[in-house]
């Protein structure tokens, strides 16, 4: 993510905040929608900082801290990065195109809950399991986004067209190419359908994909789940598990032109792709303990950035501009910036105990992009990098995937619906 | 936890925050001691809500986000328990007392900076790896806590007394005794020595564990490592993954007698636990597919508790006297109230991603219990409820280990000290 100079104080988290009961209350009490009877509560309009500054107080709290999950395009993608994520996938079970839809409408209604800090706790009937699992009844919204993703395997899967919209596939979707020093690992590798939640708490998050996961029972089953973590304060870049910053090149996440030319598909896909997104998703081991015996020299040569500021070889600051010629040529910004190509990152870290292998500790990256188009953008990249990137060195891809992320949905429909819609 | 219902807002994370960095700046050009002359720093004496009310503000930011690693007690047990977790075991690989202890000062030195937020990052020399790993660079102290203890197995491995310490042995230090429905899984069993890292923010905890063990290296490794997480805002207690709230019957973080009653080791231990406790350790796995699917009833049975309210059967509030003539024999609540023993839990949930033999959700609790004499307290309520407890239905106890937590250190002293100086 780039660095966001715009970003002040008012973006952070406010003590201020609402649990989802208390705002279901004052839903409940006034009559309107939880976002608007939250507008100016909790507002402060201005306070004074250390340096004698008056730092403006824009909005509430609890206004920042629901992301709207209907727009023209999905919410997750360029919604400044929250802290933690639950990336999963799904394989729908069912072959009926009745369920798919049945699901995706209950998920739809789910997300839209969800995402206002709201579930549904009506306890009326004892001998019935409860609607929500619980574990955020008291938690506020946390800017909790989700974002969905059809994968190549729900349009064609074994040559058979399994719920008749083969004919409305995305046109780049395809598996991510095998790599010649992939060590995929199942079962991270694909999925029909992808969910991804991210917040600012990782109980929310996890409750999110948890209830997709309950409410999903006959028709689609989990392949996969994997939490990840960032962590940046004040607008600046996160750094990855090498203590790098990552995400630098990414453009400003309020330059909607440079959205248009990176991330959002346009008329030459379908209409439920229009405005829409690829995801590309690598899960990549990094061998922490190899890197953390190898000099800082080494480590920066390797990324062809200073570790400390972020800048790039022969410049001062991060955001100044990459001249490939002053790093090594097999450095990953430099093989990055030479394909001449952008995609738009969006990474966490993971990390999944000690590995009982080696006895290192278990742990990488969730490699996460967004483009309009992977075969110009992301695949080029990736198989320049396979063959030279010196980071090569000290990590391993374990994990493979590719979405195809559907335009933003809006008031009353539901999740991929023209897809799904007769034409 | 107990509710703390003297818990403020001003307990929550403010916008002035001070990244790693500008702390370290701020304190070479002052040349005084980070944590001191941050004091007031930050600080808004008083705000006003949106009722009207004034709340107080009673120190900064940067203070309340810095937990003294010093004390009469470790940090990081009756401390108001943070949202994340690592929690570590390490085996030492030397079987030299003086290894021990250059290590035991090292980590003290790391624990120490950590927790202030404060890292070695001098990079003079780009021949060398650096001596800080890096991701935490920018990121401020998070109320991170370290917590350190002596497993069975430091004292006594096949009858050999490892590091001439074995005399110095705590009271009630032992493996915790096999249960008929343990299902232990390798490596979460016991441990020479852990770490519990605690911080408000995952990268920061887990920052903490990694740099344990890289500077371990040729003296110890990692064992096992395991992240957790829990969630909480305004003092309430939070829920485990059930949906219930973890922690109701805990004695109030402020509460000093109950804690000398219940955590405290006194004088019938040897000096270096005296003030010090011991922490019992369950990876206990939980059914979440099967518990989503039992009714209302049958969780709260399970439970003996409210699922909303946290109210024992019988009563209103959560923290209303528990009569376990009110609620099924079998239930949670009964048995552990008919033990007459009180213990202090700190549990944090996990989620290891997907059972690859179930296809399930891998994912439960960490129960983290301090007590002064698990002999007397811990191991006669785990026996009976073992044996009886309902939840045992939609649980399994599959990790488990018992550690010393020394008393707290002094400044100039190093972690468990008292332990290696000649008497």
């Amino acid at each position: 993510m780039k660095e966001q100079e715009d970003q002040t104080v008012d973006e952070q988290k406010e003590p201020n905040q609402y649990s989802r009961r208390e705002m279901l209350k004052m839903s409940l009490l006034t009559g309107a929608g939880v976002a608007i009877s939250m507008s100016g509560i909790g507002a402060l309009t201005s306070m004074t900082n250390v340096f004698g500054e008056t730092v403006k107080k824009s909005g509430s709290s609890s206004e920042k801290d629901i992301i709207s999950f209907y727009g023209k395009h999905q919410a997750g993608i360029v919604t400044p990065q929250q802290t933690y994520t639950y990336l999963a996938a799904f394989d729908f079970t069912t072959s009926s195109k009745g369920d798919v839809i049945r699901l995706l409408k209950q998920w739809t209604l789910l997300a839209e809950s969800m995402s206002q800090g709201k579930a549904d706790h009506k306890y009326s009937n004892d001998w019935l399991p409860p609607k929500d699992t619980g574990e955020a009844l008291d938690l506020p919204p946390s800017r909790l986004t989700l974002t969905f993703g059809f994968g190549p395997s729900f349009f064609s899967k074994k040559g058979i067209d399994r719920f008749g919209v083969k004919r409305k596939s995305p046109k780049h979707l395809k598996d991510i190419p095998l790599m010649p020093r992939d060590n995929l690992q199942e079962p991270f590798i694909g999925g029909d359908f992808c969910v991804q939640a991210c917040a600012e708490d990782q109980q929310v998050a996890f409750h999110a994909i948890r209830n997709f996961i309950k409410s999903a029972v006959g028709k689609a089953e989990v392949r996969w789940m994997q939490s990840g973590f960032i962590s940046a304060k004040h607008g600046k870049t996160p750094r990855n598990l090498f203590g790098f910053k990552d995400g630098t090149a990414n453009a400003d996440p309020k330059d909607s032109k440079a959205h248009e030319q990176i991330i959002w598909a346009g008329d030459e896909e379908p209409a439920w792709m229009n405005g829409g997104s690829y995801m590309a998703f690598r899960k990549i081991k990094m061998f922490l303990e190899v890197w953390d015996r190898s000099s800082l020299k080494d480590q920066e040569d390797t990324f062809g950035r200073k570790k400390e500021s972020g800048a790039p070889y022969g410049k001062i600051n991060e955001h100044d501009k990459v001249n490939p010629i002053q790093m090594p040529p097999d450095s990953h910004t430099a093989i990055a910036k030479r394909t001449g190509q952008q995609i738009y990152r969006r990474a966490y870290s993971y990390t999944d105990g000690v590995d009982p292998k080696t006895g290192y500790v278990d742990a990488g990256l969730l490699f996460i992009s967004y483009q309009k188009n992977p075969a110009e953008q992301f695949i080029p990249m990736l198989k320049k990098m396979s063959k030279a990137d010196k980071l090569n060195e000290y990590t391993q891809h374990i994990g493979s995937a590719m979405f195809a992320m559907p335009r933003g949905i809006k008031k009353g429909e539901y999740i991929g619906q023209p897809l799904f819609d007769s034409f």
